[in-house]
Order: structure tokens, then C-alpha cells, then sequence
């Protein structure tokens, strides 16, 4: 059933409202927020005034106006607050220093040792993150939190649930353990949620209402916002674009389902294609070499017949899964990015918009973007600290109605 | 860009919620009213008083209270007003008339008659309306509007588009001309968006907050409700199940692309795979009679063995698109209904609910029920009326932020 509201909420709201506003413009004034965001003046200015105070926005010039006096320009300061963003992927953990704005400060990336258990993983990860923020110099009141990016499906506590690739790892207490071992709080999401929230917060989609993520990394995952609101679903796990059946009775995913986009697009599935087909004796650059994801994705990108058609079908496959993502949820953009997208970005891109432009349903009413994320490999990292921004201070009506 | 909000919003919201708690509600007191939906005793209290006056609801008896004065028990009041719900179908036009509760009053089913021009059959309609509320002796001022259940896509003005199995009715303005001839205003949806609304206004996704609905009909389509709202995408198209790629370089589908639920799922997929087997000597007790999809669906229920094996195929393809649907959007329901499903419900719930308890990825952590519409093959004429009661009354998010 849906919850009413009230007063308190609706000021909390439109406080988020007005800085969102200001965070995704280049310089905004007081007047444009409120035609933009249809409130009144004095309500935006009352805001505004607030944010000012706590020094979340700063003025930074003026605008000139018809007649009247000239409007000052807002914007957020960047230095106001940071996050650090943990991306956890079986293989490696990458970590970015993000400042208010999304913008990186500092980046570091580490392998995980073999051997370890999750405890000292963890804490591990925790004196990383406060290493880089003493090397940045930033105060601990400045820190708004520890983001975490995950391999899903994690549980509405932070607990990790028998996470593929990662033995050892199912019912540990990331969220709770990594807060222990940091002292900051910690917002956490599964790696494609997080990616997509950082298109949002720093990327391509900050004023976009209605786009999926379409994340490849070791796994294929996704991230949804719709009307402008993160989608997560029931148990946090909406937007498993991965786990969408592309091949009927097709190759078994570890998932317990078959034929799923991972299953056939993933870079180990890549691997063991490319593979199969040089041991039945196809011509390619990659015999005799170590043919692994990376060596097979830049062989196809300078050309190589067999590489470049295995990752053709590849990329069929994730279109034809891009248009049912479209048929299902009728968006505005969907993004392509993660790491697994080096080198065949454009491959990737090229095969995905063509079908995106010609076969959903209703492209003739409305024709739906594709684009490569910008944030490119660090989108999980980056997403991870917007998580913490994402959380703190993003227009969320779920919280007009909690 | 998410738009803030103001007092007379959060007033016409939470006015709807407060409906919206009597209507899913079995009678309920002022006191559980504002405990389920988080408002104040007093809020509570000046919104029924309201809803008194306008006689939309009536106080029905009283519950005993621990210790305090029995509480009056509140329920909307059936005969406060009603609506035509239309569904029309390429084959036939099915009518509703209904009441506030979401129950017929009356039912009325024509088939279309060949021949006539879209301007003679919207008349038609309209004639057909007016003589349904005049025999039920309903009178004007209590007729909230007709509910109108098209073959999508249509655009955000109620014109059709490129509507599939209608020739002639491209860019048809049949919501202006239906107002015109009926002299009500008319809410329209896709037939598969409506049997959804109808499901959630008296069917039994009443206080489901997350559930998707797949429509099998003429052409197979579906509709979402997502936290608590409707979900129509940006160009009131999402849901198009029916366009989900099952089937990659499969059989070619009207809509442009290949391999669709609907290319393969569809009746006259149905009818034309069990008559290629025919003409191949599969022996079957459809032989030498019509072996249409009654015909089929018919058999297949008694046991016939080709008729069982095509459905059962249909079957594991609709199973795929709904663990793909539950992974994608992580619900808590999938509604299955439309007049398609007749002497087969049974078949394809089957099927589609062992898939999804068995294959999608966060099964461990959530379950999704599977169910068969109670509304059955009147669903989208139903889901039409309840259009019009939804517009009109159910809470909307957006309407806060509008």
C-alpha cells in the first residue's frame, strides 16, 4: 500500500530537489532552479539560503538578467564532502577518492591476495581507504562515508549471499565489518548498480529520467534508474541483465539457469570459445599465445577474423538482450560500460545501437540512446562513491513517503 | 530532472491514499487507516470527513476497540460512481460496466463487423456505452468516464500507431472521437497495461507493491506496476513483454524483430507450428478438423499428445521470459491472464512457476509468486473500467511532483 506524506518530508525532499538541481547544471541561479523545479521563490531561496550556510554550495559569479539586477550563479563545492569508493571484484579491488562533485582525487587499484580470508580482506580494504585520505589530507569531518561495490546479490543488511566466484565469502557482514575497520559509514550496492549510479551522480545520465546500465565485467549485471529514481526491486536485485535467457536450453550459468546473457558473453565464456574453436584448427594471431579476455578483445579490435567473430556474436547476443531491456522498460538511454568493455567498446556499441534503433516496439515514438560510459573501467569505483553522495543528498520520493 | 513539491500536491496525495487504504481494505477503521499509512490521526480524520460529504465512502458498522469507544468501520461506497470499460481487440469489443469496487454490473461482447470504416466502429462504441448505462439506469452525473483497452502503441494523446492486426487504423484519434460520440471523457491504455490496472484495482494485486502482468491475447503484451505505481516508460510503452527475444534468429515477428515471445508464443504461431506437424503425419485428434487455437488449447487439456507438446513448447518460452522479467525487475508477482490462456492457465502457470522458483538469481533471498488472473478472459474490458478509477483516484507519486 502506498504510505502518505507530510510537511517534514516535503522539506527534506525539496532541499534535495533544489541541490540536485544545482549539482547537475554548469552554474545555476535561483530563478532557473525554481522554473526547473516548480517551486516558488521564496522556497528555493529559503534552500538555498540553508545549503549556503552549511557550505554545500557556494555563489561563483553572476549571470546577467533582462532589466532586473544581475542572478547569481550556485554551484556545489566540490570540496565540501568526499567518499572513497571500494569496487570489490573477485580478482582485484580498485579504490577511487571522489570529491562532492564525482570527480576522482586519487585512484589506486591492488590484487587480491590468495589465501587471505574475508576478514582480512576487509580490513585490508578499510586501511587503503584511510590510507588515501590521509595521503589527500582530508579530515575525517569531511568524510561522508566508505561506498562499496560488491558482486551481488547482497541482503537489505549488507550481507553477501553465496556470491558467484568468490568461495568463502557467502553470509559475510561486509557492510558491518568494513564500518568496524574504517569508522565511517558504509553505503554498499551490487558493482552494475553502483556503475549506473555513477552515471548518474557524475556522468552521462545526470538529467536523464529513465536508463539501464548494461555493466561487463567478470560478470554481466545492470543498474536501472526509472523516472528519475534508482530501481532496485524487491530484494535489491533488479537490473540482472545478465540472467536475461538469450540462448533457449543454452550453455548452463552458474545462476541455476541456462542460456543467460553471462553465460554466453562473459569474458570466461569468450575465452573458452575462442578456445574450442583454435582447437578445432581456426586460423587467428592467438594461436600458440595465452588467448585469455584481454588478448582475444584486442586481437578483434586490430582485426583478427576469429576474435573478431566471436565477439560479433557476442555482441548479438547483448543486443538482443539490449532490445528486450527496451521492449520491457521503454528508456531514454541504456549505457554500456566495465571493464570488460575495453577494446570492443566500440564493437559492443555499434552492434547495439544499430538493433536498438530498429527493432524495439515503439521506436517509432521514441528513439532510445545508446552510449559508452565515460567513467569507462573506474565506473564501479566511481559509482561506488556516488553511492555515498547518491544517498546523502539525491531527491529519492520513496523518502516523501517512509 | 526530479521536480520538488508543495502543500496543495501533498494534499490531493495523500487524500488518495487514504482512498486508496479504504478500497484495498475489507472495511477499516480511521485508526488503522492512519497506522498503515503513516498520517496522522487528525490528517486522517478531515480527509474521511471529506470523503463522507462527497459520498465516495460509507461508514459500515463498528469494531470493538480495547477500551475505547468501538471504531467505525469504513468502506467505499460501490454505487458512488461508475465506468464503461471497452477492450478493443482486432477480433471482437468486449464492454464493462462497473462499479466503484471494480465489480461488473454488466457485460456485453460483439464482434467487429467487417467492412466498416474506424469512424463507424468508434460509433458503434459509443452507441453501445450509452445503451449499457441506460439500461442499468446509471445516470450521467455518476458516470466518471469510459475506460477504453486498444492493441498498443499508442501516443500520449490517445491516437494509434501503427497498431499490429488493425489495417486502416494508423493515427486514428480514438480517444478525441470517442469523447466526441460518447460525451465522456476517455482513459486509455494498451489492453495488456489495463488488464494490469484491473488487477490492481480488483483483482489480486490490490496491495502487491512490485508485479508484472503478462498478457496473452490476440498478441501477448504485459504491465507493470513498480513500487506501488504504475510504470508506463517514456513513451507509455514498457511491459512489451511480448517482444522479449526468446528465440535469437528466430522467426520473424511483425514488430521488426526476430525470435519474439510473440512470434512464437503467439495464437497463430500456436496454430501454425501444430499444423506444419500435421502436414508432417504427427498423429493428433485434431487432424482433419479446424485446428485453431480453441481447437488446440481444447486438446491439449485432454491429453491430445501434439497439442500437449506445442503448448508445453510455448510454455518453456514463456518461462524464459519470466525468469528473465524477475531478473530484470526483482517483483513479487507475475499475473498471467487474457483471453489466450483459456483451457491452457493451468499448463502455463505450471510450467512458469516451477521456472521461477527454481532459475532466477535472488530466489534464495525472495520468492515470487505466480497466479492466474481471477478476472480471466475479461481482464483488459475490466482493467478499461478500472483505468478510469486509477486516473481518478489512485495516489500517484507523480502527481506530487508534476
Amino acid at each position: 500500500m502506498q504510505m502518505g506524506t507530510n510537511l517534514p518530508k516535503v522539506g527534506t525532499y525539496n532541499r534535495a530537489v533544489v541541490l540536485e538541481a544545482i549539482q547537475v547544471s554548469d552554474g545555476i541561479s535561483r530563478v532557473q532552479i525554481a522554473e526547473r523545479a516548480g517551486l516558488t521563490a521564496q522556497t528555493v531561496s529559503v534552500i538555498v539560503r540553508k545549503l549556503l550556510e552549511e557550505g554545500l554550495v557556494i555563489e561563483d559569479g553572476s549571470l546577467p538578467s533582462q532589466g532586473g539586477k544581475p542572478r547569481t550563479i550556485l554551484r556545489v563545492d566540490p570540496s565540501a564532502g568526499y567518499a572513497v569508493g571500494i569496487h570489490f571484484d573477485p580478482g582485484a579491488i580498485s579504490y577511487v577518492l571522489a570529491d562532492l562533485a564525482g570527480e576522482p582525487v586519487a585512484e589506486l587499484h591492488a590484487d587480491v591476495r590468495p589465501g587471505l580470508v574475508p576478514e582480512e580482506v576487509i580490513r585490508l580494504m578499510a586501511e587503503t581507504a584511510r590510507r588515501m585520505l590521509r595521503q589527500a589530507g582530508v579530515p575525517d569531518a569531511k568524510v561522508l562515508g566508505i561506498g562499496l561495490a560488491c558482486p551481488g546479490p547482497l541482503d537489505a543488511d549488507g550481507v553477501m549471499n553465496y556470491p558467484p566466484r568468490l568461495s568463502g565469502w557467502d553470509h559475510v557482514p561486509i557492510k558491518r565489518l568494513l564500518e568496524e575497520h574504517t569508522g565511517f559509514p558504509v553505503t554498499f550496492d551490487n558493482d552494475a548498480s553502483a556503475a549506473a549510479i555513477g552515471e548518474r551522480w557524475a556522468g552521462l545520465a545526470r538529467s536523464t529520467p529513465s536508463f539501464a546500465y548494461l555493466y561487463l565485467g567478470t560478470g554481466i549485471g545492470g543498474g536501472l534508474f526509472l523516472e528519475n529514481q534508482i530501481y532496485r526491486g524487491r530484494s535489491l536485485n533488479a537490473g540482472e541483465f545478465g540472467h536475461i535467457t538469450v540462448v533457449p536450453d543454452g550453455p548452463a550459468c552458474y545462476c541455476g539457469n541456462r542460456g543467460c546473457v553471462e553465460a554466453v558473453c562473459c569474458p570466461s565464456a569468450i575465452e573458452a570459445t575462442v578456445r574450442a574453436r583454435l582447437s578445432e584448427g581456426a586460423g587467428s594471431t592467438l594461436s600458440g599465445g595465452p588467448a585469455d579476455h584481454t588478448a582475444i578483445c584486442a586481437a578483434a579490435a586490430a582485426g583478427d577474423p576469429l576474435a573478431r567473430e566471436v565477439i560479433d556474436e557476442v555482441a548479438a547476443r547483448l543486443a538482443d538482450a539490449a532490445v528486450s531491456i527496451v521492449n520491457m522498460l521503454d528508456i531514454d538511454l541504456l549505457v554500456l560500460g566495465g571493464p570488460a568493455t575495453r577494446d570492443v567498446a566500440g564493437i559492443y556499441h555499434d552492434v547495439i545501437a544499430e538493433a536498438v534503433a530498429t527493432r524495439p516496439l515503439a521506436r517509432r515514438l521514441h528513439r532510445v540512446q545508446v552510449e559508452i560510459s565515460p567513467l569507462a573501467s573506474d565506473a564501479a569505483a566511481i559509482g561506488a562513491a556516488s553511492l555515498v553522495f547518491h544517498a546523502t543528498y539525491a531527491p529519492r520520493l520513496g523518502a516523501l513517503t517512509s
